[in-house]
């Protein structure tokens, strides 16, 4: 957990173009793990704001026209001054101008990582999937080769959430098995792994390194949370689970991290 | 809890254009229940995403023009596809603004179910009623004749919250008595509240039938709540409240809901 | 504590056009104390409804063309209807957008109080700062003459949030020392502090008195919620926070403010 460390000295500040739901929930996750938020995204102040940052999550979970010009102006800033971009294209393939912004967003703008859940990266591929609402519905046997592929197409690094989840740049790819099933009875677990992808990656210097590393800190954290209380309903273990990610440390988590190379 | 039963079993997606304040709590709640939700409100993509849903629930708590234009959009595509559509005028009466876009979607769009508190309701059927800000002020003694008569001329189900809530449609009349004060101390139970029914009539095939299930249901989660920890503040109150949406079950819910038919 | 007295007893209505971050948090925290919140920024009822209110608080966190002309025109109301407006310009300093139109709101409308943390109160009094996102960096040994200079240029009582507060209408000082370090590892309790100045501001006839008491109030609530788990993490100090501020009784507050004139 070299990341870890470097991430909680160099406290980077991320800049967030997000979705009204979970907007505070991925505030306070990147406060937690260390990183310094700020949301913004109004056209005329997002240029001057991710200048100042380290990395800059675009979400698009309640994207509007206006926020999507704002994230492409953002965007470019950030590819001219080399600040990585974590790309989370919440709710692809569910309503076709989502499909096509997001397109547009990896045409026009240049991610260092894009995070999705299995149907999403299927869709954004160019594959058939079935996304409903935000949620990834069916079985996508073949999602290790279509997120390296996108990889390879796209040169970001592609981080397929689900049961396992997937980190791949198409040309090495790890699979990491951390995590529990209460993550996914909670709003924004999504959104707020996209706020540490870009905590992880404002501090490391190698995004697939970053990438696993997160992805892995992210899932102890969630398997921290749930040895707490068993019975925990969602607003519990999600108080739990913000918790933990505040307090794990690069010396808590040795040997936690189940991560195997594909 | 017949309806809660088929609602576990289906997980409608229950599209929300909703205000700022609550969306999170919103989306939480609905998630907790079983259904699945999604918060959009781009002109741009409203009438895909609704078209996928099971339920629309339409809450004015922030309005703006763009947001009402999407409700329109939504609402009667919904209207077309014959998806029940959930309004909850909050704030209607406490500024002209309201009030009037309150009207204009009763007028352009059918919603299956109108939710309010006393003074909400009593405005939209055209009375006198005092809203300061989105509370209800003041009494209200005719309160029932009020909404069924809003019921028989809307043709809509309309839900009255307070200390007893009201359900009806104009012919029947249901009071149930469930729930806690400590409800009022949290923002946001009001708008939750419009999320269950969402999930409920997404789920269920009679609107009436729908309704009362849900405010019961809703109230019995509230008193659980209430029951574990009598010395909460709100916030503690609320964690617990959301965690009783999530774990109560048909089977534990038999025998507690305090229902009578007007 | 004769203000918070008061303030249970009158529970003032107090209109935010706030940020998308914490608007849920700014509601929960303005009715836990006692007064009535309401969330409402489209330009075509900020008029109305800032008419019914007893105090506005004006927040630019996530600042929008939109949300500065709704404003301005809330603003310009409240001042014609003697009714105190709280600016906290969240982030000045971090943009030329943000400062700017700072500066704009300052001009065209006149605050009753000014809440920033010092690098945000630096840069509105003219002089050089940091300000990294939304938060203070580096060290202002002169604080408190800027303050009281920003006071009398102003006409508003100036408020400085730091490890010390500072209270200031130009002509007399007061620095308060309660608070909890834990406070700060929470996103919001800032903006918190501004719909707590609100509803203090919508109850007290004197500005500067309800200053002091505010900021003083506010911090017990820290300092009593950070006793009741000293291992609590983030998110449950933010519940046990929040709930101390509904708890906490003009009573249960003696002798336990630290402030001192300067």
């Amino acid at each position: 957990m070299k990341i870890l460390a470097e991430l909680k000295k160099k406290k980077p500040l991320v800049h967030h173009i997000t979705n009204q739901v979970t907007i505070g929930d991925c505030a306070n996750i990147a406060l937690a793990v260390g990183a310094l938020p700020v949301m913004s995204h109004s056209i005329d102040e997002v240029e001057d704001m991710v200048s100042l940052a380290s990395a800059l999550v675009l979400n698009i979970g309640t994207l509007t026209k206006e926020q999507v010009d704002a994230m492409l102006k953002a965007g470019k800033k950030a590819n001219e001054l080399n600040i990585p971009i974590v790309l989370d294209p919440v709710g692809a393939g569910a309503t076709k101008y989502r499909t096509e912004k997001t397109l547009e967003l990896i045409r026009e703008v240049k991610p260092a990582i894009i995070k999705g859940n299995q149907g999403e990266i299927t869709i954004i591929a160019g594959e058939n999937a079935e996304v409903k609402g935000v949620e990834s519905v069916g079985e996508y046997k073949d999602i290790m080769k279509t997120a390296e592929r996108l990889a390879k197409e796209t040169g970001a690094v592609v981080v397929v959430s689900g049961v396992e989840d997937i980190v791949t740049d198409g040309k090495e790819t790890y699979v990491i098995s951390n995590g529990d099933e209460k993550m996914g009875i909670v709003v924004g677990t999504g959104c707020m792994l996209g706020s540490v992808l870009g905590s992880f990656v404002g501090a490391g210097k190698q995004i697939l390194d970053s990438a696993v590393e997160a992805v892995g800190f992210y899932g102890i954290a969630g398997e921290e949370a749930a040895k707490l209380d068993e019975n925990a309903g969602p607003q519990k273990f999600k108080v739990e689970f913000m918790d933990q990610i505040y307090k794990l440390t690069p010396e808590s988590l040795q040997g936690k991290m189940k991560v195997k190379k594909a």
